[in-house]
């Protein structure tokens, strides 16, 4: 497999960065997982928005244009000859001088390199069994808004469910809010509204979660962002998680609790891949 | 320079890391630095003990016993033929699938680097402006008690910290005691106490915090562990900060108002260079 490795493709076996890099010392970095349909990566403006984002808040230089970066992700995706992928884009501040401050760390790195999809039908069709993860997150972090590359909690948090034997963890907040699973936003539904945790209680702003609440804005599927505890979900009328590269998963249970299993979920998963059809061909 | 790199010994410009280590994608790594004095690194014992209890927690395997580890540590001063330096050690949970979970990364990777070493003298004369950082840590943060490569609010703080033309940035915890510095430990003095934060607040269990409790037991020094708020350091005897690489380093100012210099800071450093003396001759 070739690897985009800030401005270079190079075999896999050769993408490597320095260990002077801050992103293998210190997590200073940020990063975006991207699916790709037919070859092209899907929500990609969405995606880069929130890279930029971060980028503006770490103060941290994108080293490419957007558009430039675009013609190298196709160019990879060429390259690899491969259509349904994973991408992930990594961006770092680079190399500097040591300690934390980002102070005269002025070369930002950029890799990009694909990774197998998951099989998003087969997910979809056995759903997921989920446990709430004894880590807690803070209700107020400013770095939630971001996709960072500091995920010691979340691989903790997948670490607990590995044990138990489940699909994926939920992170609560201090406030004992459920706030996400470790890699995908939350959804559940109650008397009939499509329900998710607002970015206030410490939730990334999925891409996917964007896209979920417009879809129930089109499908009129009444929905609105709410706190929940652990034992709210586990009455609610059926549950699902939405991440970028498995999309819309229903969650089967919840701590060994048996969750319902909502008509909306499938009705959602048909219309994102209609989106997906959408805005990946033609 | 040469850098120990998981067993090889390389020159820094072939210091490569895989893009797909878990270090650099998520920050699933651990690292300790150390101060070197006369070739010898300082206090070795205490900082691999860290770097196993946070290893334990993690799951993460050293992939050298302690013991051939300090080997090749000490190999590295020998082939850089530097004896005042700093040596950072890396261990990453290496390669593994794509996503969170551990399961499948079973590659430790460990890195030896040697930095040019602080100039502890003229910090010591000068001493510290140090600012009250924006950045909010949990005081309960299970993560807090080990040194990991997720480190974005201490790059977030110090960038505060220069921006006011500081020279570090203190961390409140939620419920706004200070808990430390970025990279340091924090101390202050009331009615002729040494008083620093508890484990509890959310501080690292530094090797110099260590010390400077053993030095004060030795010396007569009364110490204890409290929370304090900003406002009551800005009204203490003395205040200093404590790290490996720079000692004891006495704290002048407070967001810009001055703290008063404590004769109890000249007598601690000087115990310190005795047993830096004591355990790094003969």
């Amino acid at each position: 497999m070739q690897v985009f490795l800030n401005g270079q493709f190079v075999p896999e076996d050769q993408a490597y960065v320095s260990v002077f890099d801050r992103g293998f010392l210190y997590g200073d970095a940020l990063f975006e997982t991207l699916r790709v349909y037919g070859g092209r990566p899907f929500r990609w403006r969405q995606h880069l928005e929130r890279l930029q984002r971060g980028a503006d808040y770490l103060r941290l230089r994108l080293p490419f244009a957007p558009d430039a970066l675009r013609g190298f992700a196709d160019e990879l995706l060429r390259r690899n000859a491969v259509s349904e992928t994973v991408l992930r884009l990594t961006l770092t501040r680079g190399v500097g001088p040591r300690g934390y401050s980002p102070r005269r760390a002025d070369r930002p790195f950029l890799v990009m390199e694909l990774w197998p999809a998951p099989p998003v039908e087969a997910e979809a069709a056995d759903g997921w069994r989920v446990i709430v993860s004894s880590i807690r997150v803070p209700a107020d972090d400013p770095l939630a808004a971001f996709k960072t590359a500091n995920k010691l909690p979340q691989v903790l948090a997948r670490a607990e469910a590995d044990a138990q034997g489940a699909d994926e963890a939920l992170l609560l907040n201090h406030a004992g809010n459920v706030t996400e699973a470790t890699a995908s936003n939350l959804f559940w539904i109650q008397q009939g509204t499509v329900l998710t945790p607002p970015l206030s209680s410490g939730v990334l702003p999925g891409v996917t979660r964007a896209l979920v609440l417009e879809l129930c804005a089109a499908l009129g599927i009444p929905c609105a962002e709410a706190d929940v505890k652990a034992e709210g979900l586990k009455a609610a009328e059926g549950a699902f998680l939405s991440r970028s590269t498995s999309e819309i998963v229903e969650v089967v249970a919840l701590d060994g609790v048996a969750i319902k299993r909502s008509g909306v979920v499938p009705r959602l998963r048909r219309a994102y891949r209609d989106v997906v059809r959408f805005e990946t061909t033609g």
